[in-house]
Order: structure tokens, then sequence, then C-alpha cells
């Protein structure tokens, strides 16, 4: 018998579909309900040939009576009040949107513009298992991490926790994306015409938000704000990121043993051998994160660090996020869920 | 000094630019204004980064006074009354969109399902050069042919007038295009997302609306309507259209003879040599069609049509219909256009 | 405990590492070699990054000694003698190459150029699960259908069974596939500057070898040899098979009914709605055949059947059989491993 | 009438079909031969379908009696004996390949790790137009830049002259390419289904060579060896770089107008606006260099360089060299050239 009772809102888009998928092959969830505006009342399959038939409900239909969990795949802003009334009803919260990322509402204000709509719920729990998993453990609320920002801490955490990067010096990552992380509604700089054949930058130096999560953490283990420069790119391609980062640190060699230490006996980080280097078809379609360390000089390390920007970079990680709250292996679901690019 | 002056009716899109890049290299044209209403008041280069510095101006801003021709890219439904306003003020016009390539109201009802905005001016000359090339030279008012119907045409109508086809016999057509023919307006489907590693038919049957023009002009030369069975597929690629044809011919030999034979003194049609088979790389960003001519059995004939769909299946076919307008070479601005995938 | 021990020979290649994954998943299999004369002592993941640690042998170092089971994932005039071989040891064997696919060694010949270097295993039951299912159940040898042979039987069979296809009317199929098709082994024509941006079609009429066992099959229930013309193309995408297959019936409303009928229960054949139309979305990284039906005039019938060349076209086709063969359920070990496009 | 008389060595592969596609154009030469050794005696049109009729001939078969020029597109090691025989017969060379790029056969052995084969010829101009024009003009042997160099010296020799680089700080430049850059000759890293879908870097730290000609540029203008950090990454598109450069500089505001003033005058390096980045679209298909400019911080530049491989990074640069050789204007045969993505 299914023993977790969950809903996901916003079950349409590129990250619902992955989040889905990855519960439909989860012994013990149930799910009780998919959301959509725009396709309420349709199947689940009218959208993704390959979904079972689920009709999709609107937000205003739901009931959280008898559930146990909710995961938010919402745009930011409409997140943090479906939260606020989840965790009302007594329901734990996954939410894999920016609304619960930043610990205050001035920090939230400052990168996304907007007043916080729901500030009596910060400071949340940051879901990155790798690093906060007793946290984890204890709550019924978790922020999920950005895409990009899981690339990059994953990279960056045991350098600061350890006391390795060199101060005051920038810290730079160079990222790049499939489009699914743009979302699925239709801009046209994401059609298909405008992404074959290009590759383009954006919001780049200090402007990408996922900066404010990032620096955020990085604080809290002694790293100044204000270092880290950011360069997001698009990618031709559907899914992953790949983030080089370029690390000053005090030796290289220390560092190196530093990382592969911290993700020793971690499940879903591999760390590679020496001379292997990480590409997307190391992780796409999967829930791992892969991380090689190369030493360009004494005091130069480039950390790449790739994940599935839909899987460790959303969908996964919510899934290990569910799996600590419910007390579950944090794995389950997710092992034989690789989605190898055979 | 250039003596042809010309505007341009919808310039951003994927087709406006293919003809403005044309036209840019054309030594006796010179373009007067090109219209965006979305983007009326900037640059052309604001969507084009390889554009020159032309302002765009809104439709109801131009003055055609002084002007000797229009091109239209605009959407089917707005075109004939543009094209109506223009042949008034004495401004030739080549038309791009469908509204002027049935002969009849009733015609472009049946397939466009709106009544028509300019009746008074069909039956308008349709600009396929190789097949209507005399009727074409002494027009003012040309209806550029579908992109589809463009390679369908090539590949049949020399059969149809020799009387090659078996009557009664289904003429199937398997067709495939790049995502630029389905318009740079965003729409879910042609996300990059959702095209990339897809492929995907789409109004399969009889329900395609250049099935209309194309038995049009082989029922003019003793073809019945109704035949013609026609897939359109959509390829994970920006541009291009390749066309299988597979035509029920009274003798395979002969019917190679006369295509050959249709096309030897052609500039811009290729009939490849036996053996070889025509793909999308002999004519992607040139204003070239390639046909090959295999014979399956001996009265089934497959016939691969490849045309660029924005250039010998809109922008370059309207330059070669301008070029016979006023009397220039038919391939001016053409042939060393070739934008050869290097 | 697992209970068949299998060995791979072929386990570099694009469908070996298919092949592989789903064997990971499935319950009651070990994995007890795999083969691979280029990279023999090194690991499999060194060539697939997603792979677990098992260490390549080279054919010559294997024992077949307690073995159940070989897949052969070789190329076709390798694989007759290693399958020889496995018989004769008692090993049973699926072989994914074309080596037994046809009746006699003449019809080999004539199709592969080749004697057949293994004549007396012929003929051999053909391993299309949804036709051929009892036959198979009794085997110790099944002869793997080929991908594109596999789309066209599905869309096919049904009706030459109910003799519903138009005698001596061409039946056509212009199929499509992602480039896995061709193979791993580095070849010009399958270089990523090559595929990117192209769209071509190869070995069309009557000279793809995959045309010999479509018609065994079909004349086997009464449709004559020679009708069926056939054009393959690659298309710019890694996996994936469409086929359009433009039927020729005698009533197009009662073939949809006979194809619906002969899937009905078929749990890895999917029969679209009508008004659907069967895309690679719907089957790619999936064991599932999608198959839409679109009555193009009364006796002209339109059947898409979508499939992963990899999968249903290879793989999992292999994986059906051989749990018909143990008896275990045929569904074993796919249904979970849905590989879905998120 | 045409006046120079050129020859191209290795026509077949992606450079040499570039360079060829461009020399049609140039209206002041004639093609008097296209070497292969592989395809000698066939056309030219056998792999590049879109060219002429040119019959290729094996470097044995080549006369260099009435020749000017030569163009090599030769693999590195071959590529100096050639120039060496052509300069001895008194007929000027740009070469393409890697030999003639490093000052001295020590630097060339250290990176290329074979001795140098014609170390008579070191050292040979640079080039690199927009910084070394003179030297360039009085020459009769050129050095092409590498694809990668020509983007990381664009935007580095700017600051790098105005002492504008602060000292012992490491210099980032990530860098991405289209295939194209790997070449024609088939491998595994290469094939479509490895690069579609991936993204892969390759090289990365102080490994890649184009290091040992940026830095040997750099040191002429007084930056010292050792801080260049170069991270290449494979693109899943065909052509086109995308370089990242990441420069600690005394005065980000300072450093923007130095390169912009360095770059005023020039016609085919385009400076974007403030705001504006750099994309692959800004270049493919076209001679063009795209820089732009964004201050991360005080003293961190970001300076985005995008220029097609094939062309700025290879045959438009030639041809730039080869017409100031002869004194034509730098530009000819390449501003109408523009081979925009439409």
């Amino acid at each position: 018998m299914k023993c977790v009772k969950v809903g996901i809102y916003g079950g349409t888009g590129y990250t619902g579909w992955a989040l889905i998928q990855l519960l439909l092959g989860h012994s013990e969830v149930a799910i009780q309900f998919v959301t959509s505006e725009r396709l309420a009342g349709n199947s689940l399959k009218s959208t993704w040939p390959l979904a079972p038939n689920i009709t999709l409900q609107s937000t205003s239909e739901v009931d959280l009576q008898e559930i146990d969990c909710v995961f938010l795949c919402l745009p930011h802003t409409l997140s943090a009040t479906v939260a606020a009334k989840a965790i009302k009803a007594g329901v734990s919260v996954i939410d894999l949107s920016a609304d619960l990322r930043l610990n205050t509402p001035e920090d939230y204000e400052d990168w996304y513009k907007v007043p916080h709509s729901a500030p009596d719920l910060l400071p949340v729990v940051y879901g990155l298992p790798e690093h906060y998993r007793e946290q984890i453990r204890g709550a019924n609320l978790v922020a999920n991490p950005g895409c990009y920002a899981t690339a990059m801490l994953l990279g960056l955490l045991p350098l600061a926790k350890a006391g390795l990067l060199i101060e005051n010096m920038p810290i730079i990552v160079d990222a790049k994306s499939g489009t699914s992380g743009a979302g699925r509604k239709p801009k046209e700089n994401i059609l298909f015409g405008e992404v074959h054949g290009n590759f383009s930058p954006y919001s780049i130096g200090r402007a990408h938000r996922h900066i404010g999560e990032v620096e955020q953490q990085l604080e809290a283990v002694g790293v100044e704000k204000g270092l880290l420069i950011f360069s997001p790119h698009l990618l031709p391609t559907d899914r992953g990121i790949l983030a080089a980062i370029y690390a000053p640190v005090k030796d290289t060699e220390q560092a190196i043993n530093i990382i592969k230490q911290a993700y020793r006996h971690e499940p879903l980080v591999n760390t590679l051998l020496e001379g292997e280097i990480a590409t997307l078809a190391h992780v796409v379609r999967s829930p791992y994160a892969s991380i090689s360390l190369t030493s360009a000089t004494e005091t130069s390390l480039i950390i790449m660090v790739a994940i599935d920007n839909l899987l460790k970079g959303a969908a996964s990680q919510a899934v290990q996020n569910f799996n600590l709250l419910f007390g579950f292996e944090e794995t389950t679901a997710l092992l034989n869920a690789s989605q190898g690019e055979a």
C-alpha cells in the first residue's frame, strides 16, 4: 500500500513532468493531483504523450485534505502563497520555485524586484542534501535550490567550508544550460529557429539571480559576498548544465582532496578520476552530479560540475528532499531511474 | 544608380529577413522601407544581429509614392488588402502570402476558411518561373507559390504536362520541412525543447492548404483533382524542404527523361545524375532546387525535390519574379548569393 | 537470487548499451560477460560514462559454460557463426543482427551479397512478439527483427492477414531514422558536421535490405513480393524511427478497425485516437510502438508507426523475446524502463 | 581579367571548402588547382554538393609554375614542407595550419611534440590583420592564426598593449566551438550520436596548443607567459566560436574604452553597444568578429568574442591576408560574402 499522498502544482512544464515521472516510479508515493491552470480538465497525456491519463486540475479545485506533501513547480511569486496555505493546512511542502531560497524578504526583493508574498515563512531549509541533510530531515518545508546554484554550490561549498578559497579573489563561473531551463512558455528566444546553430550568453557578470542564493550559502561558511562572477549561457540542446568553476585556491592539490573527500560516500555525486573531464553525457537523464577536478596552476583549480538541470537541478533533488522528509532511503526512486543516453 | 525602389512589408520574420539579404545584394534595387507592427521604430538589427541599421516602420506610416514594387511577407488575410492598395497606387506587388494563389474566392474560402478580402484581384499570375515565365514577365501582381507547393509542382508539372501520370492513381507526397516554415511567432510546438530530438507529421492526408494550389495548377494541365495525398512533417532543423514524391507513371524511363528535359536549361533547378539522391545539403542557403529521379518499379517513380523553404520556397523565388517583372536577368542577385553549408 | 545468466556480444555500440541498461534493470537476469574486440580489457564505463564498471572481454576469452542465453549485437556475417557455436553449447540465442532473419541462405545471399556462414540454422523464429508470440515461446534461437522492418510489419501485418490490402498496388513506406541506426563506427556521413542541418534519403526504391525480411513475412500471409517501395532517410536526431506507410486498402474504415483490434491488448503497442498523429516524442527512450491511422481517401490509409530504433527496434524487443523464451512476463524490465523525454 | 592565380592545398575539408567559396566570389582571383590526396581525380562536387565541378588533384600532380599564391589547408607537420617548397618556387604562401605560428622550432616542439619540418622558415608574420597589418602587407609568407587564438587575441591584445592587465593575475578564457573545428576526418567523438545532446570540455587548463601562440603574441607586448588558463569545449552545433574572456584589469571603464578604440575603424570587428552581448548568431557564416564588453566588477571585465571558426577563425582571415599581400582592398570578397543566418 502506498503510504504518502502527494500533489503536484504545475505539472505540465518540463520540471513538473520530470518530477511526475520520478514519483510514478516511487513505490511509496501516490499522486493525488496534478494542477495546471492552462490545461485544467485535460489529461496530462494531452501535453506529454508518454504520460499516464491523469486529469489536470486547476489550483482552486484542489483539496489538501488527506494530502501529506505537495511539490510546487510554479513560477516564483505564485509559489510562496501556495506554500503558506499548504503549511497552514499541515501539509509538507517542497518548493521548486525561487520564492523560498533567500533567507530574508529584503534579499528576495533585492534579487527578484518584487516584495515577498509570504515573508513569515522565511528562512527556510535549503534543500541541497549533500550539505544540509540533517536540517532537511527535520523540516516540513524545503526550498529546492536553483539549477545553476546546485552546480555552483556542489563545487564551491567544500572549499569554502575548508577555508581553501583565496580571499578577495574573484570566483568565476562560466555555466551553460539546455533550453528546458528557460521553461516551456513560448518566447522568441527559445524557438527552435533561434537556438539551433546558436549559443548565447545572458545575464552575465553580477546580474543573474542565482548569485543571491549561492553567495548566501557561501557567506554562512565565511566567504564574503561580491566575489562571484557568473556567466550563464543557453546551449543548443534541451537539457543539462555544465558549470566551469574557476576557483582561486590556496593549494590545488589540497583542494582536490577536500572535494573528493566531501563526496566520497555520496550516492548521487560522482567525482571523476584524474584526467577525466565531466560532460553533459555523464549526467543527462540521470539524477547524478558529475564533478571533475583539474589543476590549471598551483592556485587555479578548474571544477567542472555537470548535472541534469531538470533532475539534480530540480526534480530528482526534490525527490531526495522528499525522501529525507518522510524517512525513506534518500535515493529511493532515483537509482533505478537512470535515463542514460543510449 | 539603383533604379528600382522597393518596400518590404513584414521584414522581421524568417522570410522577410531572407528576402532583405538577397535584395541588399541586388545592384538594381534600393530598399525604401521595411515594415513591422511589433517592432516599428526599432532597427532591423535589433532582431537580426547581422542586419544593417534600417529603422522599421508601421504599415500606416509607409508612403507608396515613388515606390516601384512591394514584397508582402505578411500573414494571409492581411496580405490581400495591402496588395489591393498597392496595385491601386500603381505599385507592382509580389505577394509571398497565400492570399493570391488560388484562382477564385470560393477556392480560397474552401481551403482557408475565411472570405477573401480582395476578390477582385483574382486570378493572379502564379509565380513559379520555371513553368509560368512568360505570364510573369507581363504582370504587375504575382502570387509567390507556397514552399511545399513549389517542391511538389517542380516534380509533378512536367509529368502532368506530358500526360505521363497514370490516371486515377493516388499521387503520394511525403514532405519534410525545417521549423522556419512555421514562422517566428512563439508557439509551444516550435520551441527548441519540443522540436529537438523529435520529428512530427501534421495535417496529413488531404488536409494541408497547399494541396489547393498544387491541384489547381495540375488540373490546368489535365490532372483531375482529389488524387494528391500529402504528408508534411516538422524536421529538427531550421531550414530546408525535402519532398519525396511517389508518382505513378506510365513509364519511369520516359518520365525521367521528360523531367530532365524540362529543366535542362533552367539555371536554378539541378537535376542530379542517376544514382545520386537529393538531400537538404544540396540546397540549404542556396536559391536552387535539386531534383533526383529514382525508378522504383517500371511504373513507380520516386522524385526527391529539395529546396530551401526560405529561398526557392519563398524569398529567392520572389526575387526571380521581381527580376522578370522589371526586365532584369532572372538570376540577378541569386547566383552569387549561394550561402553554401561550409 | 538472479536466475538467468546472460552474455552480451558487442556491448559498446548503441544497441549493446541500450540492451545492457534494460538488462541491468531486469530482476531475473545476471550479466556474466560483455564482449568488445576493440575495447577488451577496458571498462564499459570508459566508453559509456553512465555505465557500471564491467570489464569488457574479447570473444575468444568468453566461456559459455553456465551461460543460459546470449544476445548478439554483432555486425551481420559475424553473428551467425557465434550463434551456431552458442546453440551447439546449449545456450539460447537472441540475435540482433540481420544474419538469421531470412528463411533461406539463397534469400540471404540475394540481399546481403555474401554467402551465409551458418545455413544449417535457418529458418529461425522471427522475433516480433506481437505476431509470432507462440513460436517464440518455444524457441531457443530467435532472430530479432530489423528496426525499419519492425515498424513496417507492425503497420502492415494486420492488414495482410485480414486480406485488406488491394492486390497489385504498390505499398509505399517513407521512413526516417535517427543516426544511431547507422551504428557507432566513425564514418563521414554520420559526423555531426554532416548531419546537423541536413536530412538525407538513402537506398531508396527497392534497394534497402529490410525489404527482404518484410516481404518474407508478408508473403507468408498471402501478399505477393515486389510491391513494397521503401525510402529510408537519415534524420538530424540521435534516435527514433517514424515510418509513414501509405497502404492501398479495400476500405479504410475496416482497415483502421482491424489494426486497432490487432493491438487492443498489446501492452507495448499504442494505437492513437482518431485525430492524433504518432511522432517520435511518443516513443523515444521507451519500449513502445505508437501507431496512428489516418484515412486519406476511401482506399488510401496512412499508417504512422513510431518506435525507438534502439528499443522496440532492437534492445527492448530483444528483451521481450528473452522474457518469452524464459517464461517471464513479457514486459518484465520494460514497463518501468520508460525513459521519457522530460 | 582575373589577375592572381592561386592554388589550394587540402580543399575537401570544412576550411578548404569555406575558403574556396570565398575565393570563387573574389573578382581578382583565378583558382588554378585544389588538392586532395584522398579524392584526387574526383570532382569537388562529389564531396560538396553545392561546389562547382573542379577536378581534385594530388599534391604530386600540381605545377607551381605560373601560380602566384597558395593557401595551405593541410594538417600540421605536412604544411611546413609544402610551404617551404612554394616559397622556394617564388610562390606566396598563406598557411592555415599551425606549422608556422610559433616563432622558434623549440616552441613548436614544446607544443606539438614533433620536430619542425622547415625551421628555416621561422619566424613568420602572424596573420591577424587587425594587429599586424603592416607586417602582413610586406610579406610573402603568412601564418594564419588558430581559430581560438584569433578570438582570444582580438580580446586581449588591446588591453595588453595598453598595459591594462593586472600583473600576475590569471587570465581565464572559457571558449566553445562548433564541431567543424575538429575537422572532417571521421572520429567517434564527433559523430552525430555523440555530440547531439552533449556538451564537453577538452584539453582544459594549460594543455591546449593555442596557448602557445597566444602567449607568444602577448609576451611581445609585455605580458608574461603562464597566466593564461584556457578551457575549450565542443558545442552541439557545426560552426562558430564564442570565447568568454575574464580579464583582470586595472580599470574596467578604461579597458572598455581601449578595446572600443582599437576596433573603431576596423571593418570586420564589431564592438557591440553597452548592454548587448555577443552570440554565435552575430557572426556565423559571416567574416566578422563580434565583441561585447561587460564590467562585472571594477577590475573584472568580461569580454565575449564571437567569430565563425571557419571564416574569421580561418578562411576569411586568410582572404584578408591574401588581399593585404596582393594590394587589394582588405575586405574584397568578404563584405558581400555575409552568409547570415536567415
